[in-house]
Order: structure tokens, then C-alpha cells, then sequence
């Protein structure tokens, strides 16, 4: 089968390479449909994420069709049309047990085109198949599904959960990619009074618009007096960093009300100066998260129920052979004004 | 009357002032009957808190009797004995009202011996003094009442409480001077497996142990291998900063295991370093505040309640003429074994 292959900093090929096979009781293996490239990808082709080898396929958003299941499988069978989760989950650690599926102790978490070959590819080996996939139904389609595989439930549970937005709250959003927007979106669901959008690019300010944001800036339109000047001078309910920058993270922590939280979405290569000269008096919450993929179910039930248009995330699409050419739009938004780009088996 | 004098960096004298007049309608005076110290007061004679002018009279901790109440007090009269709180609160503010007294936005909040005269002294003003104050039933001894009146709520609420203790986690405090031990005595009551406690002084490590400390360890006793050891590797559940130092806060932050909690109780006066370059992904919570002082009713019926043995906390004894010796006694905790030094009117 062809996939894309992690050739090392820099280096990634559309190449062939042996199709997966059962190795584990718990596998499956899918048909890969449709399949979309994050963020992430892009951070391990930048080298900052080590743990990534050359030769790994990568990729870890996809929609498939199972096509065999290893004997202790127990919910799927051939033919199941599902949604494979960036996070695997082995379902029986302390983590898994308490929902922490993205800190699985017994190698699920985040592993798929990271510690294992991932889904950017004709075929895919899922591990922990039955707690590792969502099966859909009819009435959702590939490419809403696979907004579903990462992005949306890190930035509902990461961002908005764990940032705890509640009805009323003005609401920054810091980063307008992704991510970003997906946290708009998600957000929304809580009814904050208020959500301010900052982002370098205008493009993606004017996305952030259309998914909801009410009032968009750029890091050069003073944040601070903006912020300050719709909250009588405290600040933000709820910060999200969506970037993965000090500077962006170092922002966040200016711009929230004391009381408030901050919540990381980002994905870091550096460290951070936390001013906790300033924040140790102001009752401030911080949180950082991978993904659990615990609100996927919710999130499916939304998607159906027609509360979260997912389908402006999509600005481009690609068949399996133009994967070179997707990475290439993906890895410049601010020439080709790519959000999320996705690619069908065609 | 005599008090106790801010003059500047390093600069302390117990000497004579004007006695306290009621000057709002919500005010109080107070003869001030039991009085300590704080380790904020000594962060205040370092320089680290410029809001405090030369001539302010120190102090937020304090018993008293009431000997004046201004129009505007309805539940307070002349000879009411009271504990009175280090954060003093409006009630009617957007912060007062969800309970988030700290940081009252019409003048309450940690004002005493900060921003106003404080209670080191014979006698002592207290704004808004129907939320400022607590009746004390005649069960409640002074000594055991003045250690609510900051340490055992802020190590409580800013700690326990804002960490998330549950039963069964493992919780390293690290620090184990007033504040620390406080939040020894208070992390209990959620009956934790272990509690760990770390700091530089053997003294105080005893003294944690006493507190009910299951290990204690110092900083050179490879607190990481420690904790991993008695965590299946994974860190602790729950990690408190009780020093205010950024190695000790970024200790805190190495010890805790995915999915739990920092929580920071020191007062800070410099940055620190955030590794969100590891911690992005563990799902950490991170929290700061100075105390609300809303769980002190809860603390004063289990101080009534035999459930908070708070005796131990004091070390030293002295009356109002010997301030100055107490705060020498209680600035070098390394030689003289000080934890809460009680001065009375005597």
C-alpha cells in the first residue's frame, strides 16, 4: 500500500511501504477513506517531537472502513464504517478507568503516527480497536467525522471544558488556526456573552468571524485595553492558548480576570515565563491537556443533531495521490488560507 | 496607643500612633487582644510588596474585642469578642458575591496592614466589619481562633481545596513552615494515602511530621525518585508550593503525575519557569490565589469540633511589649524553631 512516510526533520514521502497486518488480539484494520493532516504532523516534520522515528507513517485523523479484526475484538466487524481517534485507549489502566484516555498506561494515548504507524495511508492498524474507534452511522458524513478525530474534542475538552466557559463569560481565543476556530465553535455551546479571537493573519481573523467570534484582533491592536475595556477593566473569564508559542501563552496570562482560567491547546517546544510575581495573588487556573477523546460520543451527538457546523473547517481537498501536494497547502495558510485539508481515497 | 510600624525596607519599630477612628459607617474598632505574625509581614519588611508605604501599622491576623461599631454595622456590637480575618470584603461586589472575597473590587480583599492599618496594635479599625469579622463562641480559645484568621483558611482553601485533595491521592507539600503545615492539618480532612512533605530545615520537617507528614524529605533527598517510588511511578496526585520561590515552584511542577494538580500557596516576587514544553501534554492543573477566607465558618466549627489541632502551631509567646523581640524570634525560624509566634494584650 502507499502511505506517508516520516523520513525525518524536513523529510516525507508518499511512498509504498507492507500493509498492515493483526498484530494484537485488540487490532483491527481499516480501510482508510478519508483522511486529514494536523497540526501536529507539521510539529513532528519540524523535529519537535523526537519520539517520532523516521520511517513512521504518520497521520492520526482518519475515517475508515474495518476490513479484519483480531480475536478479541468484540464491536466491530468487517465492513463497520468508523471514526479512528487521534487517541487509542486500552480501557482498563487507572487512566482508562477514570476517563483519562490520553494518559493510557498501557501504550494507548496518543500513539497512532507517533509511537506506532498512523492512518495517513491506504490501510491502518488500530490498536485497542474497540475502544479506539466510533462506529457512524448513515447520516454523518466522512468529512464531518473526521473534524471529530482530534481537533474538535481537544478543543471542546482541553480549551472549553477544562476552561470551563460558562454562559456569560467573555471568552479570548489566542491563535485563530484549527484549533482555534474548533474552540469558537465549541465554546459557543456554553453561550459565552462574548468571545475575542486573536491571530496574526486576517484570513484567519475573518474565519474566526464566521465561526462565531465578536470582536477579531491582531496581536498589534492591544489586546489588553481590548479586553479590559468590555469587562470593566478585569479581564477574561476564560483564556485559550492556540498557538504553542511563550509569547502567545505569556499573552494569555495578561489578559485573564483574576479568578479566571487558562487553558493551553497548544503544543509546546519550548518553556514559558509565568509571572506568578503577578498571578500568585489572583486565583488563577491553568491547565494543560492532551486530548482524552471522552466528549467524541457527545461531540457524534451533536455533529448529528446539527449543533456543530464543522464543514467551514474544510478549505481544501485532495484524492491520496495528492498527499505531497496537501502537505504543501497545509504547511502555508498564509499563502493558500488552508485551515483543515482533507484527502479521500478517491 | 502602640503599634507595630512599617518604615521601609528592614525598617520595624512598636511605637506610638493615633488610636483608630471610625471613619466609614461599615468600620469597627477592635481592642486588639491576641495578634501574630505572618510570613507576608516579613515579605513586606523585604521590600517584595510596595503597596505598603512607610508608617503603615502591619498585621491581618488577629482577635479582638469590639469597642466601637460604626452606623452601618448591624451585626457587631461593643464587647462582641471576634476573629478578625485578614481579608476583609464589601460583600456586594461582583467578586463578593460569588464568595470570591480576596479579591473584592470596592476596598475589601487583603487590605489589613497592607493598604490600610493593620492589627499589630492596641487597638485597630476593621472596614466592612460585618463580613470582616467572626463572632467567636466562648469555647474558642484566642491562640486556637488567630490561626484562622489566615493561615489555616488560605492553606485550606488556596491549597487543599483549590488542589483537589481526595481521598486516597498521595500530596507533597513542599515547604513545610506555617503555611505548609496548615496545609498538613487541612489536606487530612480529605484523607489522603500519603502525605509528603519537603524542606530544608530537619526542624520543620519534625514539626511536619507531628503535623501528620507520613515522609518528609529534603530537596537534596532526590524528591522525584521519592515520589515515583511510592506512585507506581507516576507522580503525585496533588503538589502544593508552600514557599514562594521559583526552584521550589518549578519542583512542584516536575512531582506531579498527569492529570493532577499544582497548587500554589507562596507568595511570589519573581517570575518563574513554566516547562510547558513537558507539561502540555500531561494534563496538569495549575492554580494561584490568595485566600477568600469563605470556608472560615467551616474551619471555626471544626476547630470547635476537636477535628484541627492547631496548638502545635505555636512556638513562642510574648506580650504587646515585646514585638520587637517577636518578629526577631519569628525572622529566623532556622535558629529559634519558630512557627506562629502569639503575641497577647496581657
Amino acid at each position: 500500500m502507499k502511505a506517508l512516510v516520516y523520513g525525518g526533520p524536513g523529510e516525507r514521502s508518499w511512498t509504498e511501504v507492507p500493509d498492515p497486518v493483526i498484530v494484537d488480539p485488540g487490532d483491527a484494520i481499516i480501510q482508510v477513506d478519508t483522511v486529514t493532516i494536523c497540526g501536529t504532523d507539521l510539529h513532528i516534520l519540524g523535529g519537535d517531537v523526537p519520539a517520532v522515528q523516521p520511517g513512521r507513517v504518520l497521520g492520526h485523523e482518519a475515517v475508515g472502513t474495518v476490513v479484519d479484526v483480531g480475536s478479541g475484538v468484540s464491536g466491530l466487524r468487517q465492513g463497520d464504517r468508523v471514526l479512528a481517534s487521534c487517541v487509542s485507549a486500552c480501557g482498563t489502566c487507572r487512566y482508562c478507568r477514570g476517563g483519562g484516555y490520553g494518559q493510557c498506561l498501557n501504550g494507548g494515548g496518543w500513539i497512532l503516527g507517533h509511537l506506532v504507524d498512523g492512518v495517513q495511508a491506504q490501510y491502518a492498524r488500530l490498536p485497542f480497536a474497540d475502544l479506539s474507534t466510533y462506529k457512524l452511522s448513515p447520516q454523518t458524513s466522512d468529512e464531518a467525522a473526521v473534524m471529530l478525530a482530534d481537533i474538535l474534542p481537544t478543543s471542546y475538552e482541553v480549551g472549553v471544558l477544562n476552561g470551563r466557559v460558562r454562559p456569560g463569560d467573555t471568552v479570548v481565543i489566542v491563535g485563530a488556526g484549527p484549533i482555534g476556530l474548533a474552540a469558537i465553535l465549541t465554546a459557543r455551546l456554553f453561550s459565552p456573552s462574548r468571545i475575542i479571537a486573536i491571530d496574526k493573519a486576517e484570513s484567519r481573523l475573518e474565519a474566526a468571524k464566521q465561526f462565531g467570534a465578536d470582536i477579531t484582533l491582531t496581536p498589534d491592536g492591544d489586546p489588553l485595553e481590548v479586553v479590559r475595556s468590555v469587562t470593566d477593566g478585569l479581564g477574561a473569564d476564560v483564556v485559550m492558548e492556540a498557538v504553542g508559542v511563550p509569547a502567545t501563552f505569556e499573552l494569555c496570562t495578561t489578559l485573564v480576570r483574576p479568578g479566571g482560567h487558562v487553558a493551553n491547546l497548544g503544543v509546546h517546544g519550548k518553556p514559558v515565563t509565568l509571572h506568578l510575581e503577578d498571578l500568585w495573588i489572583k486565583n488563577v487556573t491553568i491547565t494543560t491537556g492532551l486530548v482524552d477523546t471522552y466528549s467524541t460520543p457527545d461531540l457524534l451527538t451533536m455533529l448529528n443533531a446539527g449543533q456543530l457546523d464543522v464543514s467551514r473547517m474544510i478549505t481544501h481537498r485532495f484524492a491520496f495521490d495528492d498527499f505531497m501536494r496537501a502537505y504543501d497547502v497545509f504547511s502555508d495558510p498564509m499563502s493558500t488560507g488552508a485551515l483543515k485539508v482533507v484527502l479521500t481515497r478517491g
